[in-house]
């Protein structure tokens, strides 16, 4: 069974938009052994959707489409398919009543257009929506196109994402007949070269039915493990066995054999051992609070977080001393220090984390250029006693970027606490 | 003119990277006026790549193809492209010479697959390569494939971002003889099909050079105004417009009229009338201090933020009293009301934005369902008085979409105290 997917809408086209959605679906198929040949953007003109459409239906087995299923003009798919496969539409009274019930909900007047997006094609499996209105469809084009399937989605990512792991995976996993296993691998504080040359030993004996790939992404590299075989049992061994020797050699860079992300396992450790964070933020301006309150649960172990921008803040809020500030600058480690001490003294937090820097683009000189970062930790001994310690890192992008690794690197120093 | 992109790599396929290339190519061509039919993605297997360039050649003037120019074995478009033309390579010493000198650079020996990767097919125009070793090709494919023109490029972001920017935008802009102008105009407070309704007779009078697409997001919907032509003064003109048309039937729910993010118009005006800002947020846990401080120049209207999460910690950094906490409970208008009068008098602040609220997935109740957003703004008086005010608001996302649409409505708070 082989895959081609077709993103449709004039905005990727454009470049106005990135193509999100084909890489999801792409995974997902992947993990249920369905590999994918093409992936196919083209625009909301009908024609150009009929020609796709039907391009992917002589090659694959399985073409999902993304795109023109919502009520405005510039969505078309349906229309197109339906007349491409000379079926009618029919009326599907569950997704009417969806679409019903959210427009109260939300105070809103029902309008003869939702009638229309409740309709589905004769013959179609139609999918619930359950993020948004319209419904999805999967559709045997039948004996014309070689009973290929046909999938469609809206372009809405969340809409689609719920539509492929509630509907169309488990629909099409049990006729794949193949078994894919990727075992993600995270690390922290090691670059790629360095990483290939620790486990050179494992990617020289890999053995056939498995891959091994190393993706970098803005804040480190990660691995992923896949292996693929009929028999799920021989998939699952083989890959443990090559995920067990990667994490023996490179053991001490790895924080999660799996797709967490690093804020989830700092408030999974924070959690498993009863202890509360506060943090002190500069130069992350917010994000480090907002990635550990991203997990859900967060609020058992995330007390507060203060965002002090101005100097009157870190005075105010964490009694950041004014001579520290005038003898060293606000970016300093003496500073970072005397936050994290503040942070931790004031929240009653368990552990404290600071951060204070240069996220750019204005505000970097030759001495403390943009992308350098004071960090601080602090933590209670046994003894009640506050243990606080400082470093200095620098990293190399844009605002954004920058704020990124500042708070990656925040998040490292609390795991390397709880360790 | 029209293009074609072909984005080569199995990484893209398994949906193991984002592609990032096809959008930045495909912005750079719109911005000389080539439009962009389609995007085609496709495995490093040379058959793959020989049918997705034959068949883009039949029908785009241009096909641009990012992948397979580097010295590892899953490489192929080079001798794809050499087999399909029925071409030699050739040395090419300005490459070679580049080559050898990074290398020396960095210490390394300069091995034979170096001479390998200076090599350019005949014919070609080849493209300098400012960020890497692999040179680019400008290629006229001859009469057999209608003299259309087919460029390669490597597919590391930044290489193929300076080849796009030095020789490949400048090479076809006097061949284009077209303009386009994109006009992007942002909304907030309405949903697609609503606004699809207050601007139909727009949509319907739109003129033949014109289009207009709906990019829906998290937060809200923006509209994109393209229109095309030969002469610029025309192109702007008619947008211009089409622009004005739906701004003066839309006006109340458009902050922008271009690709500014709402935190940037917020900051923008900040700064314009020399106002300060500060936030207390609960459920927003830092995103709306995050947003705020991506804004390049925000550190000169941002006073502090306060991530608030536990009851203490409004009691203790904002002064909520806990009669206030105990009789409404945490999720309150009264609680949003003193905590937006907290922050404004305690940081000093000409204006500040309190959010409390249920973000999911735990913690919802009937009365107080997951979504449910409490906010309040506090403002100073011309007589020094403070004023607040509160609202409240329901979202129906996960716990990531629901801190950004909480975050989205107190930036649109600020915003109207700001009008």
């Amino acid at each position: 069974m082989k895959a081609d997917i077709i993103s449709i809408g004039d905005e990727l086209l454009k470049g106005h938009r990135i193509n999100t959605n084909a890489p999801f679906i792409a995974r997902a198929l992947g993990a249920i052994g369905i590999p994918v040949e093409r992936i196919v953007t083209c625009s909301d003109d009908p024609e150009a959707i009929s020609r796709s459409i039907v391009s992917s239906l002589a090659s694959a087995d399985l073409v999902l489409v993304t795109g023109g299923l919502g009520p405005t003009r510039d969505d078309r798919t349906r229309k197109v398919v339906q007349e491409l496969l000379g079926r009618e539409l029919l009326f599907f009274p569950d997704a009417y009543e969806r679409i019903v019930e959210i427009f109260r909900r939300r105070g809103r007047e029902v309008s003869g257009e939702m009638r229309d997006q409740a309709m589905v094609i004769e013959g179609s499996l139609p999918v619930p929506n359950t993020k948004g209105t319209a419904p999805g469809m999967i559709i045997d084009c039948g004996v014309r196109y070689g009973n290929s399937h046909l999938v469609l989605m809206p372009g809405v990512p969340v809409e689609m994402e719920a539509m492929m792991n509630l509907s169309v995976i488990p629909f099409f996993a049990p006729k794949s007949g193949r078994f894919i296993l990727h075992t993600p691998i995270m690390t922290m504080g090691i670059g790629e070269s360095q990483l290939a040359g620790m486990i050179v030993d494992v990617e020289d004996g890999l053995p056939s039915a498995t891959t091994l790939s190393y993706l970098p992404h803005a804040a480190g590299v990660s691995l992923m493990v896949s292996t693929m075989g009929s028999e799920k049992e021989a998939v699952d061994e083989e890959n443990r066995r090559v995920v067990d020797a990667i994490v023996s050699k490179a053991g001490r860079f790895i924080y999660a054999v799996s797709d967490a992300s690093l804020e989830e396992v700092v408030v999974r450790r924070l959690l498993e051992r009863r202890l509360t964070v506060a943090v002190a933020e500069s130069c992350t301006g917010g994000l480090l609070s907002s990635r550990l309150t991203d997990v859900p649960g967060s609020s058992g172990c995330f007390l507060q977080g203060m965002v002090t921008y101005s100097n009157r803040a870190k005075e105010s809020l964490l009694g950041v001393s004014p001579e520290t500030l005038e003898s060293f600058g606000a970016v300093s480690e003496p500073v970072a220090l005397e936050m994290a001490r503040g942070c931790l003294e004031r929240s009653g937090a368990d552990l404290a984390v600071a951060t204070t820097g240069i996220a750019g683009p204005g505000g970097g000189s030759a001495e403390k250029p943009v992308g350098m970062l004071c960090l601080a930790v602090a933590s209670r001994s046994a003894d009640g006693s506050i243990k606080v310690e400082a470093s200095t890192l620098s990293m190399h992008g844009d605002r954004r970027q920058n704020k990124i690794r500042f708070s990656e690197a925040a998040l490292r120093a609390l795991l390397e606490l709880l360790r």
